[in-house]
Parts: C-alpha cells; sequence; structure tokens
C-alpha cells in the first residue's frame, strides 16, 4: 500500500513512527506546507527507513496539487492528519484522483442562523455524507473519523452493540486525562485550533425520538470516573463527531460527547469567546512595516502557546478515550465503559510521541492495515463503526496498546 | 498659543473638542498616523473651527518628522495623546525642536531582572527624567503625566499637602467607576494596550524609609468607597505613574495606586497573561497569502475589542478619579478623599465623548491654558504636583467640570 500522509505536525509525525514498524506500508509519502516539517518527519525514521518514506511540500488547500501529488506517486490511500479546515481539499483530492481516504476529523459545521443553541445549522460531517453516492459510484472508500475520538470511540460503540448489549438505551462518549505539563501555567496537550473549534461551537446531541439537536456549550456537566488512576474529571458536552456518525450505523436511544476539560480550561475558553479571540474572522493589526496586516485570533491564540506536540519530555500522566454504554443485556440491565488509556511515560519512551498525540496517531494506522490486507472492504462515505469491530480491536492490541473493559454494574 | 496633538483617538479627539471652547489656542495641527481619524476629528468641530484645527499625517514614532512637523508648524507646544510606546521619540522631537512637551503617560517600564515583584527595574518615566537637565538647559518644560490619572490626581495630592494637611501619613490614588456598556459581554472603558501594561506590569508601592518597591500584580486588594453613587469596587495595586511622581514633590510616608478592576475583569487579564496574549513580543502567524508574518498578540486583543472611544452611545455610568490622603492638621487625624467624577450621560452630551476619555482630555486642555496665560512657568521635566495645584483646579471647573472633597473622618 502507498499512503499520501499529509500534515507532519505532531499527529502526522507519530503516524510515521508507528506505520514504520507494520509491513503492510510500501511507501509513505510525508507532505506538508512546510517541507522541513516534513523532511524532520522522515529523518527521525532512520537509515532503514529512507526508501519507504519520503518528504514532499504540498499546500493541502490546493486540492488539484494534492490530485496530482496521489496520482503521479501512485498513491492507493490519501492519510489526512492536518486540522479540519483542510477537510474538504483532501476528501474531494482524493476522489479526484480515485484513492480512498482516512481522516481523523470531519467537514465543519455551521451554528444554526436563529436558535444556535436549540437547532443544528450545518452539521460535522455533512460536507461530506453529501457525496456518499459519489464515493460508492467510484468503488472507493471515504473512512471518515479515523482517529481516536471519533475513530476508536465509534469502534467501541458498533463492538458494544455486536457483542455487549441487545438493546441500547445510551451511548456516551468520554474523555479525560491526568496530564500536566511542567514549567507551563497552561499548555493544552492537543491542538488549540481544534480545541476551541470543538468546545465553543454548540455541542450536538442525539436523540432517537428527536434526531440531532445543540445545547450551550459546556451543557450537562457530570463528574466521571476515569480508570486506571486517572479518577474523577468534570465533563461536559462538546460538539464531537461521534454524536453524528454513531447512530447512522448503531442503534442507540441517545449519544452524547463529553470532554474532561475542567473548571481552569473552561473559564479559559470562555474567557477567549468573551474576548472574541477564538474568532477566525481576520483581524487587521499593525504588521512588519507598520502597515495593517489581516490575521486570525485564532490563529494568534494558537502562536502565542507551545506547540503541543513538543512537550511530551514535560509532561506526565496518562489520557483515556472511551465509550460508556448503557442498555440491556439478556434481559438485564448492564452499563459498560470500553476505554484506551496511554501513558506518557511508555509513549514517549517507545514511539518519542506524547501521549494524546500517539493515541490519536495510532488507530489510523491499524485501519490502514486492515484496508491493505482486505479485512477491511468497502465503499462509499463510512464511520469507523459501519466496518467489524473485532479485527481492528484485536490488531490494536496486537500493535502493542491494548483497550480495557469495565463493567460499570 | 500653537499646538501640536500627536493622535486623534478617543482622547485626541475629546482634546480637540474641548480645546475649541478656549479663546487661549491659536492654533491647533492635529496629528495622527491615520490621517483619516485627524480630519475627522477636525471636520467634527464644525465649519467655524476649520481655520484654527488642521489635519496632519505623521508617524509618531519618527522623531525628525515630528521634530520637522513642529517646527514648520510653529508650535509651541507638543501634547501627546498617542499610548505609551511612542512618548520617547516624541519628547525627544519636542526638546530638539524647542518647544515645550506634554503628555498623560510616562515612558515605560522594564521589570527587574531577578527579582521583578520586589525590586523595581527601569522605572516608569526614567529615561524622561534622565534628561531633565537638558530640558532645564532649554529653558522649556516637559509636563509629565498630565491627563486625569496621572494629572490632576498628582494636582490633589499637592493641593492636600498645601492646603490640608500638615503631615502626611499615606496618600493613595483610587479610581473606580460603574460604567457599563450595553450589547457587550466584555468591553473596557479604555485603551486595553495600555490597561494589560499598566495591570499585569509588577505594581509599584512607595515608603519612605525603603524607596520605590515592587509586588505580586494585583495585591494588596481593598473595597473602596467610591462617591456620587457609584459605591463600593474592589481596588488592587496597579503600576501607575503617580506613585513615581508624587514623592519627588510631595512628602509623605507612604503612596500607592489602586484600580477598581473587579473581580472579573482581573480573572481576564490573568487569563490574558497565562495564555500569553498580553505580551508585545511578536508572533509568526499565516497572514493573508498564507505566508507567516509577524504580530504583536497584544495588538490582536486590542482589535478583538471594540474601540473604547466609539463606545460612548452604549455606556452608561459614571467614574471617578481621585485622592486619598491620610495624615494630621493642627494635631489632629485627618482623613480626606479628593475626587473628579464625569457622568458619561453628561460628557456624551456635552462633548460627545465618553466619560472616560472626556475625563483623560480635560486636564492636558486646562494645563495649556495655564501654560498660555503664564500662571504656570517652568522648565526641566516635571510632574503636575511640581506646579501650583490652585490655579488648576479652580480653571478646571471653571470648565464646567468641578472637584470633590470628601471628609473621611
Amino acid at each position: 500500500m502507498r499512503v499520501l500522509l499529509v500534515g507532519a505536525g505532531g499527529v502526522g509525525t507519530a503516524v510515521t513512527r508507528i506505520a514504520a514498524r507494520r509491513d503492510f506500508l510500501t511507501h509513505m509519502v510525508v507532505a506538508d506546507y512546510d517541507l522541513s516539517r516534513a523532511e524532520a518527519a522522515v529523518a527521525a525514521l532512520g537509515e532503514e527507513q529512507q526508501a519507504r518514506f519520503s518528504a514532499f511540500r504540498l499546500d493541502a488547500s490546493d486540492q488539484e496539487a494534492v490530485r496530482r501529488a496521489l496520482t503521479e506517486e501512485h498513491c492507493d490511500v490519501l492519510l489526512n492528519a492536518t486540522d479540519p479546515r483542510f477537510v474538504m481539499p483532501l476528501f474531494d483530492a482524493a476522489l479526484a484522483a480515485g484513492t480512498h481516504y482516512l481522516d481523523m476529523a470531519m467537514s465543519l459545521s455551521a451554528p444554526h442562523a436563529t436558535a444556535p443553541y436549540e437547532n443544528c445549522g450545518v452539521k460535522l460531517g455533512d460536507e461530506q455524507f453529501a457525496k456518499a453516492a459519489e464515493w460508492e459510484a467510484a468503488g472507493r472508500l471515504a473512512l471518515c473519523g479515523m482517529g481516536v475520538e471519533p475513530g476508536l470511540s465509534d469502534v467501541f460503540a458498533r463492538y458494544a452493540a455486536d457483542e455487549l448489549f441487545d438493546e441500547i438505551e445510551e451511548i456516551g462518549v468520554r474523555d479525560g486525562a491526568n496530564l500536566t505539563v511542567e514549567g507551563y501555567d497552561f499548555a493544552p496537550s492537543f491542538s488549540i485550533w481544534t480545541t476551541i473549534e470543538e468546545c465553543l461551537n454548540p455541542p450536538v446531541v442525539y436523540e432517537k425520538d428527536r434526531g440531532w439537536f445543540t445545547t450551550a456549550p459546556f451543557s450537562e456537566p457530570e463528574v466521571f470516573e476515569f480508570p486506571e488512576g486517572i479518577g474523577p474529571v468534570e465533563c461536559v458536552n462538546v460538539e464531537h463527531e461521534e454524536v453524528l456518525l454513531i447512530p447512522r450505523w448503531v442503534d442507540a436511544r441517545r449519544v452524547t460527547f463529553k470532554y474532561g476539560l475542567g473548571d481552569d480550561f473552561i473559564a479559559k475558553l470562555k474567557t477567549l469567546h468573551e474576548l472574541g479571540l477564538d474568532s477566525t474572522t481576520k483581524v487587521a493589526v499593525p504588521g512588519p512595516d507598520g502597515r495593517k496586516v489581516e490575521v486570525s485570533p485564532r490563529d494568534v491564540v494558537a502562536a502565542c502557546l507551545p506547540d503541543p506536540a513538543t512537550l511530551g519530555d514535560r509532561m506526565k500522566g496518562k489520557t483515556c478515550a472511551g465509550t460508556w454504554v448503557k442498555g440491556t443485556k439478556d434481559g438485564a440491565a448492564r452499563e459498560v465503559y470500553l476505554y484506551h488509556v496511554v501513558d506518557n511515560e511508555w509513549s514517549m519512551r517507545e514511539y518519542g510521541s506524547q501521549a494524546v498525540v500517539w493515541q490519536t496517531a495510532v488507530n489510523p494506522v491499524v485501519a490502514l492495515e486492515l484496508i491493505a490486507t482486505g479485512v477491511w472492504k468497502s465503499s462509499g462515505v463510512l464511520g469507523p463503526e459501519a466496518l467489524a469491530p473485532r479485527p481492528f480491536l484485536d490488531l490494536l492490541t496486537a500493535y502493542g496498546s491494548p483497550w480495557g473493559l469495565r463493567e460499570e454494574r
């Protein structure tokens, strides 16, 4: 399998390190707008991998350039490891080139014009699902939301439906961590651009009787007990792909996503919003020669914070992604939490990648291997829960990163 | 008197409106980097003032251009209404041109290298006081900190020392308001650039036995009762010029400045600091054509907020500046609060300027009139408390904006 990886940031770099250990990969073209980032990712793999990996300069927003790269490099699949702004040009380029496509976040939402905290406007992934027929007709697979959340969390939901429950009342993806970063007052462990996007957009909830609807940001706070020593973390509703994906393939009465942000982070995000600094609408400020230049406030927030991919050495703790499911099995009530924990110390030692980034990156590599070996074989625009969960979970364990199941009652 | 006013922002524009009503002014050249702002300020004065006021494009950071403008326009004095970054080029240009100089904020401080929250590094105004001998030799007056705070607050301190007290134990400038801005979650009523500068720098305190020293930001919170219906507001130590100016000319055992910021504003400023968004060190972000441009995070914060000078129509409430003095008179303990309150409704109706901006602007105009009429006559680098306070306070009252005295006990 020949892969075009677009994006050599934290997640992209971790993808190369995980993929380098697997045989299914014939070649991976590592592309980035900043060629030096792509070159650094490839160089870090060592001498013996230089034939299998190559660096490439590519503008992810230039659909035609991406299509050309896929064709000229004879790629079978495009793996998108950029931020969600570039989903559509990359998705469309893969369709045009006739390759498969994987991403870890879906096309962006837009709030409802008049009732943003009640009704959905444009939903996450709507733009991609609108082209499902074209992908089916082309016989190619666009596997969307195939990171850890969305991604592994969706696989857990399908696994629960297939093997653990007869009927499902509620599926709640719950994400929490006890990571700290030495020497920083505040240093998010994941892309702040994406974190702002998902936390400040109106959170989406699914109910079978009502369909998808939205609430005010940070709604329905609950304290969730995370496993393996992480302990209790306050979680709130956040806009996330799982809520849009799971109900399409898994029968459940309610689906939510709650993120363990903690009070302090929530307060900071609220302040950014009140000051208008979360905005991507450009503002004019004095540039280098005194003339005004237009910049996005959210880009400036990101530029002021340390790059989360570089913080691994100063981070301590574990991150947990998982899916809590409540329903009945054989006539009895059942409640489980299916989860995946990564200890930063382990991921740094084994891969030189920090825990959150590594946990995101391992899942698309597992998925690529299932596609390469023909275990996962389908076409159209699909979520991870559209495909058989068992082979995925077994292969993830074989990658040295097992998952867990906690019976809640 | 011919005046070069540099800066046609909120304060500069209010200066033109106040000065237009006074006869002492022969001509005012209204200069701004953005010529359209200067033209708008002049045009707003009406037909009959077009001969006395003219608009001029000027880069306040270009000392030689400012010197040339002063000379070619035959100005007697430069009034600096820009932000504190431009103090030194304007101050030096006036010295080179042989004119008087007034500002409303002094040259910037720099924190102590190793103990920033204990010791002063470079203090506010140090760069200006270093040139005092040159101003004296030239026979020209640099009157520094001649707005409301510093400015009127310093005049109050000198007035208290001259007329109200035999011995002064403590002088505490106290600033508070009950202003609200309709339709905004958060809209500071004064330049956020300057507010960040003064609130996040280590606050400076003066004690006769110890000299000047610094504390951690937001230290020594106290609730101060403001007059004329404003009521109690939580105040904290903030770096401000009065603490550096007053002890040079007024004998007091302790001098502080406390700003009535309120909890919410303090929390927002702390968040900006934790995220690095208060910084003026430039960061690289994507510019209009995708290439990186370097911008100052603090400029971006300012650009995201509404221009405080434009909020007058939506503002409600009063702002109070004043000086609390504690000591003895005729052997008895005495404590007074000398203050000046501006009601936004009044300043908008009378001058079309919002209260905070108008209150800052009126004081340098009063000072210019005292210099023009020869009542204030001196040379060197001086603070407002170096000059006779009574004529200033009487003329301020004659401008229609009286001050008050509250006996505390």
